[in-house]
């Protein structure tokens, strides 16, 4: 028996090209003593994988040329040499871009699928929702009445931050492209304002909704978007830096924030953080989502590609805003 | 009897301009019932008067056309109709570019000149020093044994950055240009490294001085230097931003900083402040610094412009990076 894989096989520049892959059949082991082997259903694209990609510094080392890519996955346990973890159990972990897993437990979570489809564990009740969670209230220190912008507000992150910001009693702003992400971001997600990026400058249409200025930007995205929300900020403004999606394929000099300098007289912070830090508080953030879900208050839209030789057509759609909702790929 | 002041007549486009002043001779008021007359002795250069010269949104609204230039002084009190001062006291307050104010007591500082020269209330017992301090301890968090980088090291406030953050026990990088200005960050300010940003690329430089990195960047100039230490950030690095006087006269689009996206996989944060937040913990600045300038701790180097005709000329000074110490007017 054979399964695929997709490897690393160029840096790419610019967007991510299907060449930076290659597609590769192997031949299936057994689990070792301690091990299990999974069979992969979905894998989550993550703007973070462009990084990953490149040989720049970040929070993980750049995945190696000829190594599987890394991804975040889930999948169900076909054979298992490890206790604690039984055929059939239902699992996520960063099981990389291939339909077949073998390997060591370390890292695994068995997932509760009996009351939310096993692909929410890679959205809203996995990383991304963490990403969101964490962000809006350990960087931002979001405050009800408080008015909160959140870029890419259909997009995974976005979207759950836009639904938590409510919760939390915020009055919340979402910037996304185009009439339909925005629809969803105003009638689905419930956001009091809307801005479609696409449309017009941002800036005007920020200081219509926003007059007092923005006590919490959640940044997903970078480049104009920040400039615009960086010159209206409040007195003690936080701008909480998840990503810059806009800058992640340039190929010359990043762009960089022009009004950074509006942090000065605005007492305001721009903090950076990363997801893998708030892992071991897996459970607060459980509860919390958790009691939001049983509530029927979160949506989770996923975007599905199918098949792993798509894996590379998933980033670009990424890249290029054409994913609507979390972006999976079904292998 | 009349006095002198220098009035903005023109918004400055890039470096200021002779001509953005009008020289003025008036003729003198006597004080009214609370006030007092000032024979203004020293005016303060600031870096932010290029931003209070332009329309920019600030912690201040912008000086108006026709209006006395902002300033902080000190002076000797020449008449007195309020309770508390009488003539002959030395003072300090936002007092204009003029060598004489009239007007009420408010904001004034009546100032101990028994151990100190009174030009120090210009410089490291006034805006300057408590910029410095407040900056490194309440957004720096600095503590002992951090890798400080300090920008602009010999000028006003980096100079005091530098040495209050010795006697915090951090190792301290100065960075300035040229060899005579470096020379004094190494000897006089006994800092731990130095680095001529006009000698060749600051990024390798940094590299070899804080090979593991920069816990607190205190940042008065932002541009390229900005860049190189956020490319050199240790984990949970926090980035003081004071001020960015490499783009306060740029006429096109300011230069953002391209690698802000580092303080993602550091987990760093940049924070603005305005020392005027600070002024009612005078005090507490004041035990600090007043103690190691007993012991003989701090050294507050001046450059001084004589004449109020020569104020445009002392901003041009500060902003090309020719001022030596503090830049004040004697006027």
């Amino acid at each position: 028996m054979s399964h695929q894989r997709l490897t690393l096989v160029r840096r790419p520049t610019g967007l991510p090209a299907n060449e930076d892959f290659a597609l590769e059949t192997v031949a299936d082991a057994a689990p070792s003593d301690g091990e299990v082997a999974i069979e992969i259903t979905h894998l989550s694209i993550d703007p973070a994988m462009r990084v990953w990609m490149s040989e720049a510094r970040s929070y993980w080392p750049p995945v190696g040329l000829g190594e599987v890519m890394r991804a975040q996955a889930i999948g169900t346990i076909t054979a298992s040499n490890a206790d604690g973890f039984r055929k059939g159990d239902v699992v996520s972990g960063m099981l990389g871009a291939q339909n077949r897993f073998v390997g060591s437990t370390n890292g695994l979570q068995k997932l509760d699928v009996s009351r939310v489809p096993a692909t929410w564990y890679l959205h809203a009740l996995g990383a991304t929702g963490m990403t969101a969670y964490f962000g809006l209230h350990d960087i931002g220190k979001l405050k009800a009445g408080d008015t909160l912008v959140v870029s890419a507000a259909a997009g995974a992150v976005g979207s759950i931050v836009c639904q938590l910001g409510r919760e939390h009693g915020a009055r919340v702003i979402g910037i996304a492209g185009g009439p339909d992400k925005c629809a969803f971001v105003k009638n689905d997600l419930k956001c009091d304002g809307v801005i479609d990026y696409r449309a017009g400058p941002i800036g005007p249409a920020l200081s219509e909704l926003a007059p007092k200025g923005v006590d919490v930007y959640f940044d997903n995205v970078g480049g104009e978007v920040l400039d615009a929300v960086l010159a209206r900020l409040k007195r003690h403004a936080r701008i909480v830096l998840c990503g810059g999606i806009s800058q992640y394929n340039a190929t010359g000099r990043a762009l960089g924030p022009a009004n950074y300098l509006s942090l000065i007289a605005a007492r305001a912070s721009m903090q950076g953080f990363v997801v893998i830090d708030y892992f071991e508080r897996y459970k607060e953030f459980a509860v919390a989502i958790g009691g939001m879900i049983a509530a029927g208050k979160i949506i989770a839209r996923e975007d599905i590609v199918d098949g792993l030789g798509n894996f590379p057509a998933a980033l670009r759609r990424l890249y290029q805003s054409q994913n609507f909702g979390k972006q999976l790929v079904k292998v």
